[in-house]
């Protein structure tokens, strides 16, 4: 964001772009529309004192909390005020980035209300749920389980008696355990739990339950709730309230459970309705689309941070006496901070075609046509998985490429990594969703040749015969600019890993075990696959018309920076399956190096373009202006360390020691 | 630790176990008396309430500060009145487990006194500095100024009226930023500064600095001191006061100046004495051998929590009604947790080797030998780099494997990475560190046949001629089994890597620019030779005489998952090099896999083996007993934020929108 200053240490940096920035400000934001609002509500939230975020990181506990809560609800307060529209709202959510109950009201109980709740359900829950007349949470997870949802212990049984659900935790392990905006917000929940009728258990269902007074706000008879402790990093996910919950044999009436996809009658009967299950693998896609996105934006904003600190720090380099080097300039630097400059534009272009694809999704599935779901499943399980394992490290490398300064919660990375990083885990592990992916290729693999075509991602996979032969054709370094060299490199890679895999499960006793033995191998071949997506995705992206001066050739390098990288990453895959020769490896290296030279002039206009405000990024080091020193140094001083100079434990723990009288003589 | 405990969960794990637990443990320490100190060490910090950690990362700062200064008094108290001998001492600080001032007084003040003092300066100041009546850090790093010491800007300008140097800071980016124990503590600094004598820079030189009153602990006149502020993590490096310190023309006698390799005289002339220079690597060698052991501790640490954890924890695989699968039982999380158990062990041996180089370095120094010393300093830099990044992603990939309650600070991993991961960027730049050694290389290279043999780890190099032509002799998966032929792979890639290297630099304009072109390249290169360095130190340790029932089996198992899983992890080089063939990388893994499951049934003894206590690992996850679940449960029950049922903040910003009265109204 092109933000009035007094100084301008990057001015440098900016003058030597090659490309319109502000033309590449709106394909990063999707559209001018996008655009628009996203500059409008971060300057909202910026220029609005209530949201400030400096002193996040020095907060206790529960001070952190009070000010999550209070930035919420004047978040809430002022969406109304200034009647934005939902799209609005939810950037201005967005760029108020502080966890907070809201998410999960917004993002969780609401939907699983409209997806999984009655006609009725819906219209008697939602009005109060829109207008936060209740506030709502989403517990799944238990102590004791976690991605596993059949496992879950809670029980819900049916007493025919009173038409009631008796919700009840039998043991320790069944203790709800993660839900955010439990611990100390939720006045509700949907609660998952175990159906038991007339003895017999149905598996997991979904139940309305209300946890707290709405007149006072205290845990109902029966209800035992508390928040689950300190999380990793400070500020980050600390200012969401995950919970704990126990049920002691509370009674709900029978109309609470959820009963679009399962009833239970007033006799008790259980009944599976005839709506398809595969509907809620719909929301998922929705969800996982989601994360991706969020990745980009994260990614995007540590990039942002790493690569403007670069340009304005100096470290060794000078001979002459002259300022020292640079440090974006150093090969070291731009090897590391580069590619995830790439990934940061791959990711976003990849977000977009997934929102393209939930769409498609949705309007196939209402119209009765499952055909592509298992493909979209997958696929986007492997894409969130992929970005968010990228992302979490690369924020941390983009933390260590700013030295010892990207160590001061100062920076904003510290916080930015602790914040994101359990991007990996919930949603579905990451690993456990690339044997997924790896589980559906497999599956494809084994139908080759019988007619049955693979589609959407896989479609590729239909040219399997002339992949395991074909003989990738770069003789010179610059062979590797042409996108077919890359695409067929990437598409043999992976057609030639997962036959490998398939072919090893074969000679196993049972498919079954040899897919439990072959399970490293098998996510190896997953992301592989995945990695062939983000490639092809962004390669359809670069094809397409793009308005702005060098902005089609700016994205264009990066693309091949993005998959050129990636094949110096996985060398030892592209080389074993025979898709490229060591020597082509080694002329991907030295096209790479040549690459870094044209991203090197453009790096601080490519983060430009993200078009972030200097409260959103929340760092010293990140700033538009480059003016890092003076504010690092200022930052300091806020510290509650220095409100005294002579610290507190003087007295007690320092002088006795400096003047040697401190109980030793008394032995 | 055999603690007396009331349940094991892990009984059953460690009846599997195939060798003698109690020989490993001593292996593990070094020695017996080794471990019987460290034994005795961690039971008496671990009894003493004062040393509590359990709410450390709930504390907020000033609040977490003092209590670090007291538990660094009552250290001081207890060590004087056991009367401790200096080796027991390290290991009761070791195991109090809190960075903390001290760590910079005895590790950085004292041996700067020591290394760079005349006699008559360490007569003067040390027997201070041993009983703590002053307390002392070491001011190098400025704001503005981190690896490159010869960029420092604080001056220390010779004034022969006064017979005194003025320290001053000219600049903002002067200020001394980072050092330990210089917020709040240090009554005095080693400085760094640049020398000037009648208008003449000579250079960076040390200067003893007092900071503050030893009365009141107030800063000096003319000094300004402050705490830089929060860091990465709860808990974690926010025990130490890292300050900033700005000095306005402060004056010194001119006999604080460290004056054991240069002198400025009465007359204000600068004399270099003939203390050979090269004495100071001395020192690196010792303070990165001290870094190597304590990565093998830190990862350590993280193992042993991940696999108690990954045994005890079930998720999914049960068709029958019987209980989940252990966790460890999935390939997918032995093929990411063997490798660092494996790694732990490897950095453990290539330490007690490091302490051997030391001590030989040391005594050709002392016989004016410096023959070795070149390569010893770059095997260390190397050593350093390599073992602190491992352990640094070793410890968060551990906090990913144990799921998300990996992410709760009670499984202690988040606290374990934020203080353990500035070892990538203290005491040399990890980046920076192979730069050297890959500098080392190619020196090194380019003397092959010069007559000028290679020493050391390098020696190797000597069968360059042999290493650019020889083939792998695998056939089958059993032959990676043999030491000698892991041997010649990584030789054989290391050497084909560093002259690979050596050519490209030599087709460039000059060496400096072929070498600023390549370095990327260069830093993989460096890789390969360090690694070669761990796989062959642990060889050796393995053909040792080695006691106790299959301790020796399992040390050969773990060797050779550490090599395999190295060439499995970086196949591209191996293949690219032609040093073996994609059949034999592909047996590698095979054979990887079967070692695999070897370690399996002897994994939780492993850890075992490292006998820390509950205290040490301060893990819910990582308990002796396994019982991870009712400690999980107990410890969320601590935070602050469960203080009140209802929380802080309801009235305000909760109630009101419940009510719906929240000034929208108003509008």
């Amino acid at each position: 964001m092109a933000e009035a200053v007094a100084v301008d240490h990057l001015a440098g940096e900016r003058s030597k772009a090659q490309f319109d920035v502000d033309a590449m400000k709106i394909v990063w934001a999707g559209s001018k529309h996008a655009f628009d609002i996203a500059d409008r509500m971060a300057r909202l939230v910026a220029s609005d004192p209530v949201f400030r975020k400096d002193n996040r990181t020095m907060l206790e506990r529960k001070e952190l909390f009070k000010t999550t809560l209070r930035k919420a609800a004047h978040a809430w307060k002022r969406i109304s005020q200034l009647h934005l529209t939902e799209e609005e709202a939810m950037m201005f959510r967005f760029f108020v980035d502080e966890p907070a109950y809201v998410d999960l009201h917004w993002g969780m109980f609401v939907p699983a209300i409209r997806g999984q709740g009655t006609e009725e359900q819906q219209k008697k829950w939602l009005p109060m749920a829109y207008k936060m007349q209740i506030i709502g949470c989403y517990a799944q997870t238990e102590l004791g389980h976690g991605s596993n949802v059949q496992g879950l212990e809670t029980t819900a049984t049916f007493d025919p008696k009173s038409d009631e659900f008796i919700i009840h935790s039998p043991t320790l392990t069944s203790s709800k355990w993660w839900p955010g905006g439990l611990g100390k917000v939720s006045t509700h929940a949907v609660v998952y739990a175990r159906l038991i009728t007339d003895g017999q258990d149905h598996g997991i269902n979904g139940f309305i339950v209300q946890l707290r007074s709405l007149d006072d706000h205290s845990p109902l008879p029966g209800v035992t709730i508390g928040d689950i402790g300190t999380k990793f990093g400070n500020g980050a996910y600390n200012t969401m309230d995950n919970g704990v919950l126990r049920f002691d044999h509370v009674r709900i009436p029978r109309n609470q459970m959820l009963m679009r996809v399962s009833q239970v009658t007033r006799e008790g009967k259980f009944i599976q309705s005839d709506v398809p299950r595969q509907l809620l693998y719909g929301t998922m896609v929705f969800v996982r689309q989601t994360i991706v996105s969020d990745a980009s934006k994260a990614l995007s904003r540590a990039v942002c941070i790493a690569v403007r600190y670069s340009a304005v720090r100096r470290q060794f380099g000078s001979q002459d006496g002259g300022p020292e080097t640079q440090v974006i300039d150093y090969k070291t630097q731009q090897d590391r901070l580069f590619p995830l400059l790439a990934s940061a534009y791959a990711f976003r272009f990849v977000g977009e075609w997934l929102k393209w694809l939930y769409t498609d999704v949705t309007q196939r599935l209402q119209a009765n046509d499952f055909s592509t779901l298992p493909e979209a499943h997958a696929c986007t399980a492997g894409l969130k998985s992929l970005t968010t394992s990228t992302t979490a490290d690369g924020i941390e490398e983009c933390r260590k490429l700013c030295g010892g300064h990207g160590y001061l919660c100062s920076s904003g990375l510290p916080e930015l990594f602790a914040v994101y990083v359990p991007a990996c885990t919930y949603e579905g592990d990451n690993i456990v969703l690339l044997l997924q992916v790896a589980r559906f290729l497999m599956k494809t693999v084994s139908r080759l040749g019988s007619g049955k075509q693979p589609v959407g991602t896989t479609a590729y996979m239909v040219k399997a015969p002339e992949l395991m032969q074909c003989k990738c054709e770069v003789q010179e370094a610059k062979d590797w600019l042409k996108p077919t060299v890359i695409l067929q490199a990437f598409e043999a890679r992976s057609v030639r890993m997962a036959v490998n895999c398939a072919q090893n499960i074969s000679k196993a006793q049972n498919p079954e075990e040899g897919f439990y033995e072959l399970s490293a191998d098998l996510v190896e071949a997953a992301v592989a696959h995945c990695q062939l997506i983000i490639v092809s995705k962004f390669i359809e992206k670069v094809e397409q018309e793009i308005h702005g001066h060098g902005v089609k050739e700016m994205l264009q390098i990066l693309c091949n920076v993005y998959a050129l990288s990636l094949i110096h990453k996985h060398l030892g895959d592209f080389i074993s399956t025979g898709s490229i020769t060591p020597k082509q490896g080694a002329l991907a290296n030295e096209q790479l190096r040549s690459l870094y030279s044209q991203v090197r002039p453009n790096a601080v206009a490519m983060v430009d373009a993200f078009n972030y405000t200097d409260h959103y990024l929340g760092s010293a080091l990140g700033r538009y202006d480059g003016n890092v020193y003076p504010k690092l140094y200022e930052e300091a001083w806020k510290d509650p360390l220095n409100d005294s100079v002579v610290p507190d434990g003087y007295h007690e723990y320092i002088k006795p020691l400096l003047k040697q009288n401190f109980g030793v003589a008394r032995l």
